[in-house]
């Protein structure tokens, strides 16, 4: 019988190159998008800024930009000669033993050296220019430099040149890297992409995912039932868990027990998926749509050491490869945990997600020969337990689970107090 | 000078009523969706089961219903005299001596109380019933059953009533609790909802927030610049965050430094959002817009001893809660990770995020009489260093981040090997 760990490296594999897993292979292809959509999108390529940054050379502080060789033996009093605003064009030069108020963010004045922020100084009284702390708000054009008649400002301390001046790319100069290929882009990354000259980037296209739930006795969720029926659970679950791994859906399906109904969806799935996953009807009964349908398409269909889970089945038609689980909804959704979601979530530049070692609250039987994933739940002191029982239809039972408790094969009794691995859900 | 954590509690208070916070308060009002629309949304009320579940008895097992009481003394040959396949409507009871085939998740017959797997049974020849292993297309039609006349299998060990049989409501009972309020919900939860009857589910409504930027020296990004102007950064980077924080972005802008092209923004925001995030204008220079709009209003403009990120104001504008931040990129996107991220994650269900201990890979020198926020790196071997410098206008270096080092207002000179705060970006 296959291990689960088998299992996983034979998906794996198969996944590698159409999900372009390996390194800058990009399996998935690419697309530009617009930074507005771009969040939790991977980089395709290296990128640089188109500008430098800062863009120019700007004041650090609200306050007084000035010449350094101006300010020694300070306490000094020097006329106020214009006003350069945040947004401001490009002031003219600043004649020696001058000053000129400035905003921070704003262009320094050719001839400036260094900026001195307005608490380091005392402004004269001037009816035309209200100071700082008192903004008025008729001066508040930011497409004129008026010259203040009259106004000084005293600067009560000395510096150096330099001081509070942002210079031209200081951050990163245009044409060095702002972002390596391979980067899953978070708000501060969109940001130094806007400042650094973008409106659009080039990503990886997400992994593009069909599922296919099977099963005769599946209606469609809240729709009238016949006798025999039952809701099918595993459509909207397997759904959810593709989006929520960071993958893109691209066909969501039920398909009767018809081998011809099943193949058609498939083959439409085909045309737009990068991967195809299915549930029921891969076990050795009868009625086993997927087994049927697939076997003589040359899928592996086989037994997996693992309870819940066991049926499972692997196959490639039209160079898509198609993940198959078995139907039951907690064996479905522990598939989906332990095979696709460390590799779609790896493939979104997510973390795996793989299992840790969590102390157990109390003693946990297991069955002998099967690697078990029970349902469990971790308490506030950061122990876990088990929750609901191991049948694999105990779907409400799952929902109060927020760990799979991962017990080895061999294991039959564990104490309180031993480590167990936990898959977090 | 107010701390940071006045502030955060200042922030944290003035929201609690307009987005929910406290307990089962729903500030932000409820919807209906589609289960297919619901991951990562919130419960708003209790959610009860609508059916059993299971909704029938049914088999865990491909196999045979038998009574157990016909299999004391196995092995013993019984008669085959149905087939019941999944989705089968109820079929006939059970005769006293007699065995059904049945498969997985299938109605066990009235009269039958186990269900014998199939590896427990030699079936007889029978060339219209070819029986599990091999099943034959021409007796798949799973709405007939058909007694397979001549039939019989041999059951090697006997069984106890109840064997591999899910009885009816086993789960979970119709009107029983399926989920509580406050439920984010993840794919199992989904699929028990579906499972339980459900299409879709009465969740809270996400926070509705609007992202207002000031700054007369921004342009969109990708724009043409002229002299002076920068492209704006903090639209694209609070608009992400929102996002990524679990909240409903509802409207994006940049305005002017003119006050009236402010306020009226701020009036279409108000009309929409449950919280509005302003960047820029709030220090005490001039052309501050956002501080000279709002404090007419009511605002309270004030410095918090951080760095970056010192000016900092709230306002409640027409009922609507503003959170104003400074508008250097760095300063802007340390406010959002300290005051908004934590408190819009917990309304969204997350985690709140809060920083943890990490260890210095190396020393650290920081200001004294401020509380910095600087730019880390978590290492392979999971300490952390500090990455670009400590300008708040250092867009490109915060990018190369994805921790904050939290370096108390007191502390100037950390050594490698001693615990930092670390905020993970």
């Amino acid at each position: 019988m296959t291990t689960v760990d088998e299992h996983a490296r034979t998906i794996e594999r198969m996944l590698a190159g159409p999900l372009g897993l390996a390194g800058t292979a990009t399996g998935t292809g690419t697309e530009t998008v617009p930074l507005t959509d771009a969040l939790g999108r991977i980089t395709a390529i290296d990128v640089s800024a188109a500008v430098d940054l800062p863009l120019f050379r700007n004041s650090q502080m609200d306050g007084f930009a000035a010449r350094a060789a101006d300010l020694v033996g300070a306490p000094v009093s020097l006329p106020v000669v214009g006003d350069v605003p945040a947004g401001h064009a490009q002031p003219p030069a600043l004649a020696r033993g001058t000053v000129t108020r400035i905003m921070t963010g704003a262009i320094v004045p050719d001839g400036a050296d260094c900026v001195v922020p307005v608490e380091d100084t005392r402004l004269s009284a001037d009816p035309g220019f209200a100071g700082l702390g008192s903004p008025d708000s008729s001066s508040s054009d930011p497409d004129s430099t008026t010259t203040h008649a009259g106004a000084s400002v005293t600067i009560t301390i000395p510096r150096v040149a330099g001081d509070f001046v942002r210079e031209r790319g200081s951050d990163l100069r245009r044409g060095e890297l702002l972002l390596p290929a391979g980067q899953r882009l978070a708000p501060r990354h969109l940001a130094a992409l806007a400042a650094g000259g973008h409106n659009s980037v080039l990503v990886r296209r997400r992994v593009r995912v069909a599922v296919i739930t099977t099963g005769a006795e599946l209606a469609p969720a809240g729709a009238a039932l016949e006798s025999g029926q039952i809701f099918d659970a595993n459509l909207v679950a397997l759904s959810a868990a593709v989006t929520e791994a960071g993958a893109e859906l691209v066909l969501a399906e039920s398909s009767s027990d018809d081998t011809g109904a099943f193949l058609s969806i498939l083959k439409r799935a085909t045309r737009t998926a990068n991967l195809i996953v299915t549930s029921g009807g891969v076990s050795q009964g009868a009625y086993e749509v997927v087994r049927e349908a697939l076997e003589p398409l040359g899928a592996v269909v086989g037994h997996v050491d693992m309870q819940p889970g066991g049926p499972q089945a692997t196959a490639v038609v039209d160079g898509v490869p198609i993940v198959c689980f078995p139907g039951n909804p907690v064996s479905t959704q522990v598939s989906f945990v332990v095979f696709l979601r460390p590799i779609l979530r790896r493939a979104a530049g997510l973390t795996g997600l793989p299992p840790t070692a969590r102390r157990l609250a109390g003693p946990v039987e297991s069955v002998a020969g099967k690697r078990q994933f029970l349902r469990g739940r971790i308490r506030d002191d950061g122990t876990v337990e088990t929750v609901a029982g191991a049948g694999s239809h105990l779907v409400a039972g799952m929902a109060r689970a927020d760990v799979l408790l991962d017990i080895p094969r061999e294991i039959t009794d564990l104490a309180a107090g031993q480590d167990v691995g936990a898959w977090v859900l």
